[in-house]
């Protein structure tokens, strides 16, 4: 079993860095909290005599020998970017689950027939660089390396000239380097295992998601002075859509959820009717079958929505990723190591996408769950408990032991 | 009658300072570029004799010498600053139509028995530092001077601070400056005159307007992994919002308007559920009652809105500025002067703010509307004929002969 509270305190430590007043983290891909995180992670691996490869795309990869040369490294890991008003689990909790299993192997002295490898995917989050999981998605093939790295944030900076900035532009091809299995280990970021008093979720897939781009536009024109009748107001439109993407998912309820999550305005000020409203649409769904429905009931409705105010639209879908199904031997290992260390544990499937979805393309993947407090994630104030953290920690060590054996 | 061409051509001039690239305007007020245009305007009085004055708002006074030094000056004047995507015309005009009216006096060797003013008012757009009109508002004794200096902007800069920065905080007692009358041409900002095709309005009061902020707090949470059951979305509250603040307006049209100009969304990130949302609401009526009304209707549309999505609000009101009704011989000189000069005019109120509400509050005031093309304003598009604009200075030109005899 792994030291509990070596691993809440080195969670605490790598908090500190991007510490937001109320309790969270800001560490945005690729600034320089990003970066000392980073490199945080990189002397702690290092001190337990790991080898750090840096990839193309900035991914990490921290290796701990096997005996035997000819196997593919069986890894584990996640991200450790946040959200701008992110928590101090989503994603940092997988890596350092690994940094703590490879401690607890280095002091019980136990070695492993294939090498064991800890992964740090780059801007999971896709709060700076949109789509979100952009590396692990060029490392499982889904992306081409040119477009990750021409991937754009709001003031024009690309990914790969941030990665320059803080030192993490690597030389290994993104995705030349093999994985034998991926494990991650997440907080659910969901209400499930709380509801329900269990303690690991072995996850069987990750349900599919879509993300669009809706622009309004309108005519900027006085508030004061320009009549009610023939207003062109881009932001009328867009509280339609708002409410019209609420109206989707209920349609498809419990089983699919849609949010508008960013909306951007212009000229955004007081005295003037919205000339231009972009808002962005994120859709979600376990089928193929239901986010095609839910595609085209958001066509519908944003046509709906613009010819009640007589606005034009452009509508763009910026991310597709299909419905994933995890490896049977990888859902096993996880299943069987809750099984044998007790815990109360359920199949499950994942709300949010997760870089593993990407690895599931190259590698036989799966992952594990622990609960978070109110299912609440993309909150500063997401927290989790040090017995659930640890107890997916061991689920995770005895997954990785049984698939590098 | 003034010189056309003349007229047109410092519109013009003053428009290359912020010419934005779709054919408007961006002097956002105490910029460098509103710096720019306070110096141009002041080199061309000063060019033409007149003395300089600036009081502690950076309101600028051009002062033309008249022939009685116990009469006060007979102003007119408006503002140079534009919103973020102005047009070439909303202000400047009022203050252009001035420098042309001095030259074709200079020109004639016409002297006025009162001295003659152009007041240039700072921060007319509001759109930098709220609320709007606010120095002619310390000027007329609507608000403080210290609550003026202090606005701040989006940085936390303070009005004051922005004069010093661009060498206009003036020494002069913001409204220790008396004035005998004060007239304000203006673009109608509406499609009133246009659609009947008139030359001139006598503007004979303007409507009252209220601002309000409100603020929805929800709950950041996943938009993946957060059912739909239980979320507190503060971007589905707002739209609820934007869509009520529309029906209020028309329950009581066609004399009232309603507008949401601004929202603000937090996070703001393509996969957080907004846990915080905050929009401006801009209401006018030419009643008080009518304005209750509308306020009582926004705050329970704004409760209905929260309590069906479980988010608090927080509701303030902002600004509130009575219905205004100018002084009856200064709507009759501007009246006497379109039908002596033959252009057809009517009377009318105005739907925008103006200087000259705060203005009549300690002098006599009245206003001159001319057409512009489709009644839009706040819009880069914004245009009006040389015609149009000849004829308005004209009416101001003999008006204010008229009241400094
Ligand atoms: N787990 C997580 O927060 N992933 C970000 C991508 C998504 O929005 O699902
Ligand atoms: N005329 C004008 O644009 N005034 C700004 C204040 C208002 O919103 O009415």
């Amino acid at each position: 079993r792994i030291n509990q509270d070596r691993l809440w305190q080195r969670l605490m430590r790598m908090a500190e860095i991007g510490a937001t007043p109320a309790g969270g983290s800001c560490r945005v891909a690729l600034t320089e909290e990003d970066r000392q995180g980073r490199d945080l992670f990189i002397e702690w691996c290092r001190t337990l005599g790991c080898e750090i490869r840096i990839d193309r795309m900035g991914n990490i990869f921290a290796q701990r020998p096997g005996t035997d040369p000819q196997r593919l490294p069986i890894a584990c890991g996640s991200h450790l970017d946040t959200q701008p008003h992110g928590g101090k689990f989503d994603g940092v909790y997988g890596v350092l689950a690994g940094v703590e299993i490879f401690e607890t192997l280095n002091d019980q002295g136990i070695e492993t027939a294939a090498p064991l490898e800890i992964c740090v995917w780059t801007n999971e989050e896709g709060a700076r660089f949109a789509p979100p999981m952009i590396s692990s998605g060029v490392f499982g093939g889904t992306y081409e390396l040119d477009y990750g790295l021409s991937r754009q944030d709001a003031d024009g900076i690309t990914l790969g000239e941030a990665l320059e900035s803080i030192g993490y532009a690597g030389t290994l091809p993104c995705g030349g380097h093999r994985l034998g299995a991926f494990l991650e280990a997440h907080i659910e970021q969901g209400p499930v295992l709380e509801r329900q008093a269990e303690t690991i979720g072995v996850v069987t897939g990750v349900q599919g998601s879509r993300w669009y781009r809706v622009t309004f536009h309108g005519q900027d024109a006085h508030t004061g002075s320009t009549p009610m009748a023939g207003r062109r107001d881009a932001l009328v439109s867009a509280a339609h859509a708002i409410q019209a993407v609420r109206d989707i998912a209920e349609q498809q309820a419990p089983s699919a959820v849609a949010t508008v999550g960013r909306i951007d305005c212009s000229p955004n000020s007081h005295n003037t009717i919205p000339g231009e409203v972009a808002l962005t649409v994120d859709m979600r769904h376990a089928t193929i079958d239901t986010l095609d429905i839910m595609e085209t009931q958001l066509h519908k409705a944003v046509n709906v929505a613009a010819q009640q105010e007589g606005t034009d639209i452009e509508i763009q879908r910026i991310m597709a990723t299909p419905p994933v199904h995890f490896d049977a031997r990888c859902i096993e290992a996880v299943a069987e190591a809750a099984s044998k260390l007790g815990y109360p544990h359920r199949r499950m499937l994942s709300g949010a996408g997760h870089d593993a979805c990407h690895v599931a393309r190259v590698a036989p993947t799966s992952m594990i769950f622990v609960p978070c407090a109110g299912g609440l994630s993309h909150n500063e104030a997401e927290s989790a408990t040090p017995e659930d953290l640890a107890a997916g920690a061991n689920v995770l060590l005895h997954a990785l032991l049984e698939l590098a054996q």
